[in-house]
């Protein structure tokens, strides 16, 4: 049966997250039902990745089989007539038989936005997530690149212990500001549990003046989840994008956004 | 009784406008609800303009008396406390006893997005317009500063016989793009009904071939309403900033924003 491989974007305000759970509407669920609604058969859906609830995507990757004869260059608007309207199937494809969107994929974009400004923005409330109070921006933009290269990230995940190997290849880990939207970018080869939100909360420490540059690397060291390094909300994580071609210099100048965190 | 001036943020989508209405909450009876809340008295709130139902404000500007004895630059911060999420106070500040929000007012700073693309987008949804399908952007571009100057815009206005005079100043009409999002700012010394929405729409014609910017002046000696002239949707739209100052060219290359409509 042909394999199909779609990109999407979803506002993950009102979802439970990419995997179907029992106490909500979640991602996953609402494209095996629009394809039911489509093609009439029972099509499992394969993610990239699982976000959590409230975490948005400007370029979700997902791919799935089916027998319907229906062009696989169609399948993005005939799903977009039955999808919610926080989901949207950018493009649709057919993909080469051994394609995974999962195992496939060569690395991922993540940005992680804080908007750090005295009042609340409510036309930004919904995709960063609000700090008052001085930041030392320049301390954290200079700490964003320690992240990068290959590193024991144990302490810096949610629940590090689920996996056997906690090391991970950062390619890109930039923070810049436009304005008084600070945006870090990452993206790596592969990330642990919250590992984004860990690490936006680690420079947001670095930010206050509670962790230094320096303190960075014994944490790391000493494997262990330190207390300054929280988990940041949600509401503030994009996946960006899914990359199914290895990681480049060419790869970061030709994309968007990325490059503009290069100093 | 001391005079207090505010400028305030609002995500329109959830609002009937900025007037109180019988149909759903306005932005006004929230702000005054917040003030009784606060104060204890019954204020009433006067804007600078009324935005229509689904338009958002980045910076509207309004005012109020008060005998409450609550420091004028407090005022922010307390009404937050109380305001529903989709308002936030950004400043407060006692203003002169001759200043009104509406007759003081020199300028007013309106932006209207555009989203072209092929896809919906979930992430841009909320604050732009989403307009598939190919526009011609540089005759766009080219027909916006058309409106530039003192004009009779009696054909680009909601209900023209509404107001005696249709004649107004435009300072600035540019459209620019930043990828697929068009953006279009208008700044004035005031608005007809509907003005910027019909202007948006206008350009919007121009992008699709059924008018040229040299047919633009054209309509505007008929002065009858233009089928091709629809008013475009609420949610595109946007007032940023309220001005008490004449309108400069230093005003404009120190408006952020604005000044990147410059050629």
């Amino acid at each position: 049966m042909p394999l199909i491989r779609i990109e999407l974007e979803y506002d993950g305000t009102d979802f439970v997250g990419w995997q179907a759970q029992p106490n909500g509407p979640s991602v996953q669920t609402a494209l095996e039902r629009a394809l039911k609604d489509v093609t009439e058969e029972d099509i499992r859906v394969h993610g990239s990745g699982r976000t959590d609830a409230g975490v948005h995507a400007a370029g979700q990757v997902a791919h799935f089989e089916t027998g319907s004869g229906i062009p696989p260059e169609k399948f993005a608007v005939a799903l977009n007539t039955k999808l919610p309207g926080g989901i949207s199937v950018l493009r649709s494809e057919q993909a080469p038989p051994e394609f995974h969107s999962r195992f496939s994929a060569k690395w991922k974009w993540y940005r992680y936005k804080i908007y750090n400004a005295p009042g609340r923005s409510p036309l930004r409330a919904r995709y960063s997530n609000w700090i008052p109070g001085v930041l030392d921006r320049a301390a954290m933009a200079q700490a964003a690149p320690l992240f990068e290269g290959e590193h024991d990230f144990y302490s810096f995940c949610a629940e590090p212990d689920r996996q056997e190997d906690t090391r991970r290849t950062i390619f890109v880990s930039r923070l810049r500001q436009d304005g008084d939207m600070l945006i870090y970018d990452c993206v790596g080869s592969g990330f642990l549990y919250n590992m984004v939100r860990v690490l936006s909360g680690t420079l947001l420490a670095v930010g206050r003046g509670a962790l230094t540059g320096v303190e960075i690397a014994g944490i790391e060291r000493r494997r262990s989840r330190d207390l300054r390094c929280t988990t940041l909300p949600a509401l503030g994580l994009c996946l960006m994008r899914v990359g199914y071609e290895p990681w480049t210099h060419e790869t970061m100048l030709s994309t968007t956004g990325v490059n503009e965190c290069l100093p």
